[in-house]
């Protein structure tokens, strides 16, 4: 059994499961170990079964199935649990051997794990991967960084069983150093929180706006499914609206409208803050998440707090269409402010990341794969691309066409007391960014006037700060060290 | 010199020689430190010349100058700095003294802070304050926490310095342990974002939308400030829209449009994020700040992204009437959402935090005190206190006679293209908490789809968790470890 496999994969959850099968499928041997070995041999025994897939009871078996430079890939709760397994698979490794991360890894935890490792002599790579379950059996999208001496020998895998774009380019390909590939990966699942939010927001609106059925619903979204808002989400969107159990029952009616929120669209969020990019339609995305959390709240508040007694009194097929244009502008900004994130974290971290290659390898095989990433990855093939996304010509063209009825969408959710949150925070990004002034200038004056904190003026150059001595009570000392 | 003084400050910026002034104001011995002891020196034949204040070149005369138990009390940048100054100063402290940090430190700080100066036989105390330049030296808001055992010690000068209400009551009392304090002042300092940027987006509106001159809009302002929005930041406002310089020239006009944010309001958007509450608003606000301070990337897209052609033809005066509503509402909104963090947050520490009491210390001299306050904290004065503001009687009343002033703003705004962030989250926020069912049940579903997350249902109890085949490919294996 020595020296034969290609690989070794721990972690036997769905993705680990389903990636290995991916694997062997395209003439890789891997070799797989669980904690709970009992996994391990239900696998082997289960959908393993026949396949050329090994299985192992210690790490240290495993180790010794490799070919050289052996690769381990954990595929195991993001946190402490990948620390504990770098620890324990490290003595049974040699110089120049390969661990991967291919779980949701927060990117500053790579950052330092490839450091780690590097000063063993080891090569550490953190790959991103997104495409669920499905992607991950039959192709996923695949996002790796770090250790860059690691790639020529991972390549020929990650390549063999990612998922193909229609041209035939592969949705996997080098990323960066450090955390790269997980920060990528981060900003995917942040961008994901948001399509997902988008379109049930406008679910909601046809469903208690509009009384439109699951069926009709459906048809809706199949019809969207054609135009511009191609992609996964809107498909399965359209699958889960048409469909019915064994007992003729719409599921997506009985299933219980609470959300959980505690991975990567939260990490997207924060970083966000840290690094001072205004994030606003992810961060309601999350924020919608926890609101659905509060079901028991909610379920007293709605018998106690009034809404408007307004109905919907227009042409529900214009109002459809709206709805199309508020979710396809909605959609647009969603993406530019996760591109000003990326560009934003990849000059804190001196990453050179290529922008339109993110977009291919989001092209296909992951949960936000679409049409409209192709044309990101064309608005970025031109020159040095956008400062950001929304004045790409082609984009800015589509907000132009869209944004009378993103404008009438978000003007009658209010009206009828449909919460938008995601929507609405797109379209006031969208006038704030093409706001030469905005009342920031009000808030600066507060600020010097409470805290003497300064302010620049437009008629001075920046870096000079001025101080007002506003009541005429104030002293002249200003707030230098005092930060508030 | 040894031994006469009541406490010792370290720290000569704005905050720190006005509290200093303050106290001395009211009897209280103050011994100073700076590092940079020229501070130390222009202050002593400065602004404390002729006053009971001592000045101090080194943290060892500091100590010597102190009656015990010594007080320290630093006013320094938060961060490293408090660490290095704690490190600097426990030599020349005995047990039962005491060291005040009065800076804005982020509370998870404080609570490590209060630890490790307790396993030296010391307290540590850390202090919210706020007040600004003029709260400071006339009387601040003080919020500590930390080792309840120095409050005996510390609430003599505290209470001699802080401001009271019309009632006669402190705005200054315990809250509770480890970083509790900085906690609340945290909050506070989220919700002032939160304030000011409703009142921005008002100005904007009345600026931008109506065409109101700055005089005009000082006179809303005013007429504002008799009513129920009577507050500090209100009345300043007013102030500074009619303030001109010498050379009659209007400030406001002058001053650059781009905010900072590296502070407090960014930690309570990411302390809500880590806690999974929705703080909508006052993540709008710190993203607001983001977004005003990317001033170049607007100026050219302003020139390129076009908005609406509609202009204002309704009844100004009945739209500032409406806008006063909204703001009313949206502030309603912005309060609830920042005591449901206190909840949250105070459920995690395990705090008994006593949320009338907050109230009253915001009360007044604050940056955020108002009338307002007066009706939170009755509010939780009744039985066990509202699980959310929102559902108070008498902030659930103004609510309902305020929404549709409140909804007639944030659609007027749609429509004519101006940003207004944070009164369009307040409402999505609101529409949402009083929605009993949201479209959390489409994104379950979804996610169940791709990923295998499995959902709860509505004729099931909670924790009982359910996997549906929507395809008819997918396997059985559910993602029980690996979380998305």
């Amino acid at each position: 059994m020595n020296n034969q496999a290609d690989i070794g994969v721990v972690g036997l959850a769905v993705m680990g499961e389903n990636l290995i099968l991916n694997m062997e499928s395209k003439g890789v041997t891997v070799a797989c170990y669980n904690r709970t070995t009992r996994k391990v041999d239900d696998f082997i025994n289960g959908r393993a079964a026949g396949k050329n897939i090994i299985g192992c009871h210690t790490v240290e078996a495993l180790a010794g199935t490799l070919k050289r430079p052996r690769k381990v890939m954990c595929m195991i709760k993001a946190g402490a649990p990948v620390d504990a397994f770098i620890e324990s698979v490290m003595p049974h490794l040699e110089a120049g051997d390969i661990i991967i991360d291919g779980g949701n890894a927060n990117f500053v935890d790579t950052n330092r794990r490839v450091a780690a490792v590097a000063r063993q002599g080891l090569h550490f790579v953190g790959a991103g991967i997104s495409g669920g379950e499905e992607g991950a059996l039959l192709g996923p999208s695949i996002m790796p960084g770090g250790a860059a001496a690691a790639w020529a020998s991972v390549r020929p895998i990650f390549q063999k069983i990612c998922a193909y774009t229609d041209d035939g380019e592969p949705c996997c390909d080098w990323v960066g150093e450090g955390g790269a590939g997980h920060f990528v990966k981060m900003v995917h699942n942040g961008i994901e929180y948001g399509d997902m939010q988008l379109i049930s927001e406008t679910y909601q609106m046809m469903k208690q706006g509009l009384g439109l059925s699951n069926a009709a619903m459906a048809d809706v979204f199949a019809k969207w499914n054609n135009g511009p808002l191609n992609s996964y989400l809107i498909e399965i969107t359209r699958d889960i609206l048409g469909y019915r159990d064994e007992n003729n029952e719409a599921v997506v009616d009985q299933i219980l409208d609470t959300a959980g929120q505690k991975g990567t669209g939260k990490w997207t969020a924060i970083n966000a803050l840290d690094v001072g990019q205004p994030l606003t339609l992810i961060g309601e995305a999350v924020f919608a998440r926890c609101l659905s959390a509060l079901k028991d709240e909610r379920t007293a508040a709605a018998g106690v707090l009034k809404g408007p007694q307004t109905v919907f009194e227009g042409d529900r097929t214009a109002m459809i269409d709206d709805l199309e244009q508020a979710l396809y502008a909605a959609k647009i900004v969603s993406y530019a402010q996760g591109y000003q994130l990326m560009r934003a974290v990849a000059a804190e971290q001196g990453w050179d990341l290529n922008y339109g290659g993110i977009a291919l390898m989001w092209r296909g095989g992951c949960i936000i794969r679409s049409a409209f990433l192709g044309r990101i990855k064309a608005a970025f093939d031109t020159d040095a691309g956008p400062v950001n996304l929304l004045l790409a010509p082609f984009f800015r063209q589509a907000l132009e066409t869209a944004q009378d009825g993103w404008r009438r969408v978000a003007g009658t959710a209010v009206q009828l007391g449909i919460p938008l949150p995601a929507i609405g925070a797109a379209l006031a990004y969208y006038d704030g960014y093409r706001a030469e002034r905005l009342p920031a200038n009000l808030l600066q004056a507060q600020r010097d006037y409470f805290g003497a904190h300064t302010y620049e003026r437009i008629d001075r150059p920046r870096g000079m700060f001025f101080h007002t001595n506003w009541t005429g009570r104030g002293g002249t000392t200003a707030s230098s060290t005092y930060n508030r």
